[in-house]
C-alpha cells in the first residue's frame, strides 16, 4: 500500500517562434510548451507518473495552476485504489460538482484533469513494467468499458454496444500484436507544410519525406489563397500523382469561405480538409463536409470533449477523426473516442506534434489497432520532427512508421535537465 | 489621455453550501464565488472598472490565475484607445494566437477574457456616467455592429442582417426607454425550487413568489423522478392552473432519459425544460426538443460561445435562449447572441442568480429590449434573492420586474468590505 506524497508542475516552454516552426494561419508565433507534472508516491519502486497539457506559449501558468489546484484531490490518496480502477479515478475529476462549473468537460480544467489522468496511467504503466499501449489492449472487454464515461453518449454509444466491438476486436490481438511490434504504425509528415517555409525548403522536405517512407504529406492553408494554389502546386509536382497530400487550415474560415476555398484547391487531389472552421461548429463542419463532398473532412485537435466528436460523427461532419492527447479528459476519454469512431466507421488518424504529442498518442492508435478498430487501414499518425530530444522514450521512427515503444509508462516523461533548462520565469 | 496602472484580482468565496441554497441535481454543494477584477487607471476622474467570473467555488482559483495572465495586455496601455473601439479590445483578446490554443473561446480563458471586457465596460459606462443599458441603447447600429466579433457565425447571421435587425428597432427606441425607467423589467424566480428545501419550505416559497409579484417560477429536477412529481404537483396546486412554472435539469440526462423523465412530468404544464443534456451537445436538444415538443427547451448558462449559440438556433433546439453574464466573452459576445436570438425570433431569457449575475445581466436584457428585439413579449430574466448586499448597485425588483438602473456602470462593483471579509484563504 503507498501514498501519493506530492505532484509538482512545472511550466515549460521552448523558445520555437523564433524558427517559425509551427506556423500555420492561425498561429503565426507559438511557442511550444507544456505545463507539466509529476507524481511521487511513497512506494519503495520510487516510480513516478509524468504527464502534460500542451499548449503554444501564453497562458500555460493557467494551466500550471489548474494543475496545482487538482493536486488538492491527489496528495495523500491511496495509490493502488486509483490505479486499480482508473475508470472511478477518472469519474472523480470529471464530475467534481464545483470544478466542473469551470467547464464542463472543456478548455483549461478539463486539459488539466487529462494531464493528471494520463500522469496516473503512466505511473499504473511503469508500475506493471509495460508500456500503456501493451497494458491498455490487455485488458478485457469488460475491463476496457468500465473505464469509460458513457454519460452523454447513450444516444450513440451504449456501453452494450461498445462491449460488442471491443469483442468482435478480441480474435487476433495476438496477431495484431506481433505485426504491430514487427512493422509499427503508419506516420505522416507535417514537417513540409508549415507557412513561412520558402518554396525551395517545401520542394526539399516533400522530397525528403517521401525519402523517408512517409505514405502522406499535410500543408498548413488558409492564409492566402493563391499562396496555397502555389504551394499545393509544388507538393503535388514533387510527390508526383497519387501520392497523398492533405490541408489544414486550422480553424481560419467561416463555412462558406471553406468551401469556395477548398474548392479552388481541389485541382490537387486533397487526400482531407483539415480543421476548416471554428472546432466547435458541428453543423458548420456537416456543411462543408457536403459542400466539398467526395473531399473529406477531418477535425479534432480542438475537439474538447467526446460529446463533439459524438456529434460529428452523428452529423456526417467527418470522415477522419483526429485524437489529441492532451486535449480531452486523458486516456479514458480518448477510449471512448476510439469506441465512437469504430462504431460509426470512421478511421482515426491522431494529431501530433507539439511537445510530446507523439510521443504519447501512439499508445492510443497502437491500443486501437490491436484491441478495438483492428484495422491500420486507411489510418496515419501525424508526425513532426521537433523537440523529441527532451523526451526519455522518445519515438522511434522507422521508414515513416512509429515502431511500437517498448518501454514501461505513456511516453510523457521529459529529461530532468531539459524541464530545467525550459522552465519559464517571466 | 489616461494608462491603465493596475490590474487587481482577489479569489472572493462566499460558504453558501451550508445553507443548501443553489443545489441542483448537478450541484450538490455550491459555493457561491467570484474571480473579481478591479482596473485602475491614472485618470484624475479616480474612476476604476470592475467584473467577475462567477464560479461555484473549487477553481475559482484558477479564474483568478487566468485574469492574471491578461493583465499582462492591459497595465500600461492607453484607456481612451481600449474603450473607444470595444470591438478591437474584444478581438485583441479573443484573437491572441497563443492564448487561443486554451480554448478556444471556452471556458477557463473565455471566461476570463469576458470578466476583463466586462470590466472595461463597466469603466466606459462610470466615464460616460450612463449605466451600461443606457450606453447600449444610445449607440447606432453601425456602432453596435462593429461590437461583434462576426467569426464563424456568417452562415446564419452577416453584419448586413445584423444591421437591418438593429435599423428595424431604431424607431420606438426613446418610447421603450420611457417604458422601461416607468415599469422595469420582468422577472421570475428560482427561490422556491432549489433541492434539498422541504415540501412546505416549497409551498411557501411558491406563494411568496406569486405575493411578490413574480409571474413565472422555476424548479429544479433531476434528481428523483417521484420527488419530481411530488414537488411539481405541490408547486401546481400552490400557483394554479396557468401559473407558468418552468423546470432545470441542470444538465443531469441523457437524451433518451430526458424524454422519458419530461413526458413523466408533461401534465404539470411545463413552461420550459432547461438544460436537459450537455450543454455541448447541439443534436442532442434538437432530439430532445423534438421528442417533448410543444414543451419547449430552454439552455444557454453553460452554453460556451456564439457558436453553440448559433447551432442551437439553426437546429431548432431552443425555445428560449438563456444568456449569462458571466460565461461568454463578455458584453461583445453577448451582443452577438442578442442579435442571434432576434434573427432566428427566440426570446432571450438570461440566466442569473449566483454572485452577481443578476446586477450584470439585467443590462443585456434592458438593451435588447430597447435596440435590439424591441419587446419584452415572452421575456423573463431569472433572479434569485441572495448575495445582493454584496453589491454597490444591487438589483431593485419592484412588483417582480427589475427596475432599470440608473447608477453609471454595469453593476459589479462589490463592497470592498464584502470583498475583504470573503477573501479566500487556503
Amino acid at each position: 500500500m503507498s501514498t501519493i506524497i506530492s505532484v509538482d508542475t512545472t511550466d515549460v516552454r521552448f523558445p520555437t517562434s523564433l524558427q517559425l516552426d509551427g506556423s500555420d494561419a492561425m498561429n503565426p508565433d507559438p511557442d511550444y510548451s507544456a505545463a507539466y507534472l509529476v507524481i511521487r508516491t511513497d512506494a519503495a519502486d520510487g516510480l513516478e507518473g509524468h504527464g502534460f497539457v500542451f499548449t503554444i506559449g501564453r497562458g500555460n501558468d493557467v494551466e500550471v495552476a489548474a494543475i496545482d489546484t487538482l493536486a488538492g484531490h491527489l496528495v495523500g490518496r491511496n495509490v493502488e485504489e486509483l490505479l486499480s480502477d482508473m475508470g472511478a479515478t477518472s469519474r472523480l475529476f470529471m464530475h467534481d460538482s464545483q470544478l466542473r462549473w469551470l467547464g464542463p468537460e472543456k478548455g483549461v480544467m478539463h486539459m488539466a484533469i487529462g494531464a493528471v489522468i494520463n500522469a496516473l496511467w503512466d505511473l499504473r504503466a511503469k508500475r506493471e513494467g509495460k508500456p500503456l499501449w501493451q497494458l491498455l489492449a490487455a485488458l478485457s472487454p469488460e475491463e476496457i468499458v468500465d473505464l469509460v464515461d458513457f454519460r452523454y453518449l447513450s444516444d450513440a454509444l451504449t456501453p452494450e454496444e461498445a462491449l460488442e466491438i471491443l469483442r468482435a476486436a478480441e480474435p487476433g490481438r495476438a496477431e495484431r500484436e506481433a505485426e504491430l511490434l514487427a512493422n509499427g504504425y503508419p506516420g505522416y509528415t507535417t514537417s513540409p507544410g508549415w507557412l513561412g517555409y520558402s518554396d525551395e525548403k517545401l520542394a526539399r522536405l516533400c522530397r525528403e519525406a517521401m525519402a523517408e517512407g512517409f505514405t502522406q504529406i499535410k500543408l498548413k492553408v488558409g492564409a492566402d489563397l493563391d499562396d496555397d494554389i502555389r504551394r499545393l502546386r509544388i507538393a503535388r509536382e514533387t510527390c508526383g500523382e497519387g501520392f497523398p497530400i492533405a490541408i489544414d487550415a486550422n480553424q481560419r474560415w467561416d463555412v462558406a469561405d471553406a468551401i469556395a476555398w477548398v474548392k479552388a484547391l481541389e485541382q490537387f487531389d486533397i487526400k482531407w480538409v483539415e480543421e476548416p472552421t471554428s472546432p466547435d461548429d458541428v453543423l458548420g463542419h456537416a456543411a462543408i463536409a457536403r459542400g466539398i463532398a467526395p473531399i473529406p473532412v477531418a477535425t479534432g485537435e480542438h475537439a474538447q470533449n467526446r460529446i463533439i466528436f459524438k456529434q460529428l460523427l452523428q452529423a456526417d461532419a467527418i470522415g477522419f477523426m483526429q485524437i489529441d492527447a492532451a486535449r480531452v479528459g486523458g486516456v479514458n476519454e480518448n477510449i471512448a473516442n476510439l469506441l465512437l469512431a469504430a462504431k460509426f466507421g470512421v478511421p482515426v488518424c491522431p494529431h501530433a506534434g507539439g511537445v510530446g504529442l507523439c510521443e504519447a498518442v501512439q499508445h492510443l492508435s497502437m491500443f486501437d489497432y490491436i484491441a478495438v478498430s483492428g484495422s491500420k487501414e486507411g489510418r496515419v499518425i501525424e508526425f513532426v520532427d521537433h523537440l523529441h530530444e527532451h523526451f526519455v522514450t522518445p519515438v522511434v521512427m522507422q521508414n515513416g512508421s512509429y515502431m511500437a515503444p517498448l518501454a514501461p509508462g505513456a511516453g510523457a516523461e521529459m529529461h530532468a535537465a531539459s524541464v530545467a533548462e525550459f522552465t519559464f520565469t517571466r
